[in-house]
């Protein structure tokens, strides 16, 4: 198979603006998370990065074109991203782009075409220790993964999280203060894959962290597209056709000796 | 419990336009479907309609205020609801309208909004048999109906719907044609609850059809708002509590004698 | 709609053993669970208790055949229920009756029979704070509930909870000692309904509790079987139709009327 | 990655009791099962073949031991596979073992057990047109398909399908004769994927047809085990730990130099 193309897009505002986010993340945020899918995908991947302060973004039609999944943090500033550009890469989901929404991303433009709800949650900025549970084991995206990790200070996120009810519930969050949420959540939207993980609040060194980066690069690998599947977008008209498609299918005698 | 508020909306303009049309539905679809509903819930429900070409396409906040689930049909003219009161219908979802949207309604302004999907599907105006099948027993909209029922002539709506993976499947269509279509299916979007239901060409008299008109009814009665339930949509901050919320309750010995 | 007709069934040991167990139930639980489901459905329940030493544990095919919903807890006992009235109870559900398990439930007969899965789970036995989350707030069972809910003493439940994806995820537990639990989850079974909820070791008095008492009230409505609905279970073999079932439908002119 | 150990169960009784399965599958159907795996995944897999009539039918805990994912066909003795075996199998799938049932393996004692239900379905064996819509078109199993395929003659299984809620429904069939079936369906069973596939009446070539192959190997791929993730079957009692269990994670600043 050929690298999957990731764009690794980052809002890139915080660390230019905030000295203790700065320290954190020197090159940026979207430095670290590309690192830590290339150091569990190598040569598997392909990754750029885009920031909102480029050109359109960072995002041309071309580059949608050229990628296979794509990550999103933003926070501070969601409301300017353009709105073509939210709706391209709305539409490049539905394609079959795979996506991955990082922490505050859960109010990006692009996350709200995709879900149809408020994306609204609760919250609180006080460092406390987030315990992260694996529900569902069996996922390609908790692969490697002990049965719950912690993360020593992060931000809280709490129910209600106003999200369609997850295709896949992959990892609930505990927090310290009294909360827990759906922390790790998957759905399907056209021929797209969407996945969202929780962790990530730009005053701690969350995508430093092992488990972290780990469900980062799982969830990239998730999210790939599938392969030479053709349907029409939009709604054709379709003529009556009731003779089998496949007729024949020759049997190939060299393939079906026994195997054992 | 009091009686459940419905607002049967309907676009209203075949019926004007075409002659075939108002032969079916003389006083429009919505009086129909409005009688389907009644039919079945009687005093339980409170009935009201609105069209599109009513000022503000018969929607207002009060309306709004005052609806607990609403109907939808539209299909010539989604183009013409405007966005406000798409967005309005939307939000009112959200904060817990329950929703119904029947046959072309699937391209509709607030079913793409709550959607997040391209909502295509494919068609065939053909006039063929719809054999509808329950795949979802238990589920309060399958209530009173056979393991599949019979529409002897119907506009066909093909796979792939450009649809989330519905929350619960509740039938699957077939097609004289050679097409299946999942024909009802439920989501949940914030505090509200959302169903789609396929049969309802307007050259066709399926909202006389006893078993359409049993499923209509039925879910208008499955998608009745929660009541009391209180959370604040939004992201508002939250400060730590580790307090029991409840610490004492009263063990009223009256409710706990013996009852058999 | 006649009344709901309702089995709560008890192991009915740990009071009889446990001085600690028969302060709180002195009558045993299972009349503390069925006074809260008349406290929240009154006439439109009909119920009936049922013990583990009564003869075939109180279930009999005669019971089964007039029970709509039945509720279940066990826990040091579930080895003695008899295969064959496990396997009695598994085919009624299967055939429409609703079932909530309770507790330590999860790893009864019927549980498992339904599941399919080991039903294993974390536990502690500290006495510690649990915190309820609904996260499905439009769910019937969330009826009249608040965000979220303490039970200032229970017994920790912790994932991984070894069972099958729930079909809808109402509720999850936040404990002080650093857990997180799927609390409240549905699934269907061929026609009938399943819920299990979490709280209720028998030494705090959580069935007490107003909002537990409130959640095990609409779960059993929740839980209520569909009427009239007709399919084989089985393996049917079937002929071919394709002449429509319904070929004419009579359009009733009265019913039709404006009702606006 | 090390090679997928597939291994593909076969009942084998029908191609040596009736002459025209044989001319279909001479060395067995297994064989052909083998091959259409091999065919698409080539050096990923290494099969073996286990059928019922092999001691312990082929099946021992070693063998369960090296299996990733396990293939099942069954019809005419289901009830000869020892009750011994379909419990190793079922808690093999447990701990982590994908396993892919097809056709009428719906009624194998597998299958059962990791259902829950009656697994019942309608049946007619007429040699009619199946046409396999893809409605889940992002999921893996769907991988390099057409939005739908032909199969020109099988027998047909329809609707009511007694079955759990598929976690994932992929595809849907359409038959010539009135009715539809969930034909590809996945559930997640412990740590265990499990995948449900129709095609496959033994009179007919089905396992030769190119687009069944390739769903085979697709389901084959997907239900491969994750890796290294360990959790307690069973249920632990676990201490109260609050300490994160991660207090520090080293950055690495050499993995996080820009890559763009």
């Amino acid at each position: 198979m050929p690298p999957l193309r990731v764009t690794v897009w980052h809002e890139y505002r915080h660390e230019l603006k905030h000295e203790d986010v700065r320290k954190i993340y020197p090159e940026g945020m979207h430095v670290v998370i590309a690192a830590a899918i290339k150091e569990h995908l190598g040569d598997d991947v392909i990754i750029r990065t885009a920031t909102l302060d480029q050109p359109h973004h960072g995002i041309t039609a071309e580059i949608l074109e050229e990628t296979d999944v794509m990550t999103w943090w933003g926070h501070m500033a969601h409301a300017e991203v353009a709105e073509i550009v939210a709706d391209m890469v709305h539409r490049r989901v539905l394609e079959g782009m795979g996506i991955l929404f990082l922490h505050s991303a859960h109010y990006s433009k692009p996350f709200r075409k995709l879900m149809g709800t408020g994306c609204g949650l609760k919250w609180r900025d006080a460092g406390e220790l987030e315990r992260i549970y694996i529900v569902d084991p069996s996922h390609p995206i908790s692969d490697g993964l002990p049965a719950h990790f912690d993360i020593p200070h992060e931000e809280m996120y709490g129910e209600f999280f106003d999200i369609p009810t997850p295709d896949e519930l992959v990892m609930i969050s505990w927090f310290e203060g009294g909360n827990v949420f759906r922390s790790c959540c998957t759905w399907k939207r056209g021929k797209g894959k969407v996945a969202y993980f929780r962790p990530g609040h730009e005053v701690f060194p969350s995508y430093y962290h092992p488990e972290v980066r780990r469900v980062i690069a799982n969830a990239v690998r998730w999210a790939a597209p599938v392969t030479n599947f053709a349907f029409a977008l939009g709604a054709p008209n379709e003529t009556r056709s009731l003779s089998p498609i496949n007729t024949t299918y020759v049997i190939n005698e060299e393939l079906h000796k026994p195997t054992k």
